[in-house]
């Protein structure tokens, strides 16, 4: 079992990065002042969403011109280069500075990314995730941490130099390992204390660290969190992960031993599932066990499995 | 074609990284003091190597005992724990402040981390691609990147938090797509504009941006640097890359366009190859053109196709 069918949330991104032109300030001026630019605005990481005035769908991301928005009153903030839509320039615009989010209210609202995500269609749910990534990098790099000067935004914010010293600083994004451990007709899932629900079991996971391959990393952190040996790993699929800034890299890994120690700080209970388990947790079927939501890479990690 | 076969340079680290208990700072002052204890030092990111006085091989890390680091007069520096080896811990320390660096000199010298590479076993050169990288990390680290106090380092160096505000700040790691780009019996070689050598010719590789998942920003970069389309991505390897702190996730990319039309800046010249030119390059028989060293993925990428 190896390579995902099913596309996942967060890629499918349909805007051209155009990052060959983002360093030319001119053409960024001229886009940005274009009548067809739109401009998405996150409030505290929040994107804002278009629907109707009950809450109800159908939403989208809620794109505005700047006209829009200055008549409604949203303060300036760090812009970043989405991308190009045809021709039209596309940019996220952090406005956490707002006071009162609800003054878009005729509009839409701002919603917490992750159920946002849920509600959008698979192309704008890339988008969100490129804009959210991308402005929480910058809302946390204000300061260069090599002299702690303070340090500006260029290229269309895909980079920040420092004002105090030579330094440049690039868009940050964590690499993640995620892996179903499985031994033949059974694989393992977990629960992880930060889960809310004490029925939602999923896949291990952990970040690569340096001087580690991906596999190596795999092996690593199974070890680590159940104290099973795995094998032969096989990579699977990636994903963009938008919390903050990370890049699910999904892998299927092969026991070879199958005593499980669970770490219990980050895992609180580990166990084999059978195929026929897992197809009932998915069926809904099976009482105390649940799995993530289909946005996460793990779902689908667990379903492409069972279905195999 | 898939799946590198042969093993990278890089990975293979033979030590317990021990990440479990390194949040534990009576465990590894308890470590530390141990006899059995040694550490490598970097001095301005070279890595102590052991050799014969007149820089003869066999070269192995330069790891010394804390006494003879003191004796010798090598300055104090930041830590990083490598992990254990049986259970005695191997350290890394930053020896940068050091003004004469030949002090060393009966026991070895520092060399550049890359050519040390090839000169070095298999397991170590995955040691000093672990301590290159923390150390680098660590070098620019200094301050905190949310509001510019001074950060300190904690968990053994996995992790440094800041003195003025509670952000806490983690290694970094930068994932980058590295591919080749092959069309049924032809692959894609290019020759980048930092290559020293105007005979170098290559993969091409990009940083994987907030937002995309590792085939999309392959196509993505692809598609920049020489104007090609691609298909089918196949993930085929991971390499830690410590320079200073890359993942290179290699990948093979399926052309469905053959039109070249190179980006001028990063790329200067790119053609298309045959199986049989490729060969011959392995073999040192083509006159013009010569690939990066077997350290790179990128080579391992061009021979194993080429082989198949």
């Amino acid at each position: 079992m190896a390579i995902l069918k099913t596309p996942l949330a967060f890629t499918g991104n349909p805007l051209d990065r155009a990052s060959e032109k983002r360093g030319d300030v001119h053409w960024l001026a001229e886009k940005r002042a274009e009548k067809s630019c739109r401009i998405l605005p996150f409030w505290r990481t929040q994107p804002l969403l278009f629907g109707d005035q009950e809450g109800q769908g159908p939403f989208e991301l809620g794109f505005l011109d700047a006209q829009t928005l200055c008549d409604l009153g949203v303060p300036d903030g760090e812009e970043v280069l989405l991308g190009l839509h045809g021709s039209a320039a596309r940019f996220a615009r952090d406005v956490s500075t707002l006071e009162d989010p609800s003054l878009v209210g005729p509009l839409g609202a701002f919603r917490e990314a992750r159920p946002a995500a849920a509600l959008l269609a698979g192309p704008e749910i890339a988008i969100l995730a490129q804009g959210k990534a991308l402005l929480e990098w910058h809302a946390r790099t204000g300061f260069c941490s090599v002299c702690g000067g303070r340090t500006v935004s260029n290229e269309g914010g895909y980079r920040r130099t420092c004002t105090a010293c030579p330094a440049e600083h690039f868009p940050r994004t964590d690499p993640v390992a995620i892996m179903l451990v499985t031994d033949g007709d059974a694989c393992l899932l977990a629960r992880n204390r930060r889960y809310v629900s004490t029925s939602i079991h999923s896949t291990l996971a952990g970040f690569i660290e340096p001087g580690e391959s991906i596999e190596e990393a795999v092996r690593r952190e199974v070890f680590e969190e159940v104290g099973v040996r795995t094998g032969t790993v096989r990579y699977a699929a990636a994903q963009p992960w938008p919390f903050p800034f990370s890049l699910m890299i999904g892998c299927y890994a092969e026991a070879v031993s199958k005593e499980i120690l669970v770490d219990g700080t980050e895992i609180v209970a580990a166990r084999w599932f059978s195929r026929r388990e897992v197809r009932d947790i998915l069926n809904g079927l099976h009482g105390d066990v649940s799995l993530p939501r289909p946005e996460a890479i793990a779902y689908h990690l667990v379903r492409e499995w069972a279905e195999e």
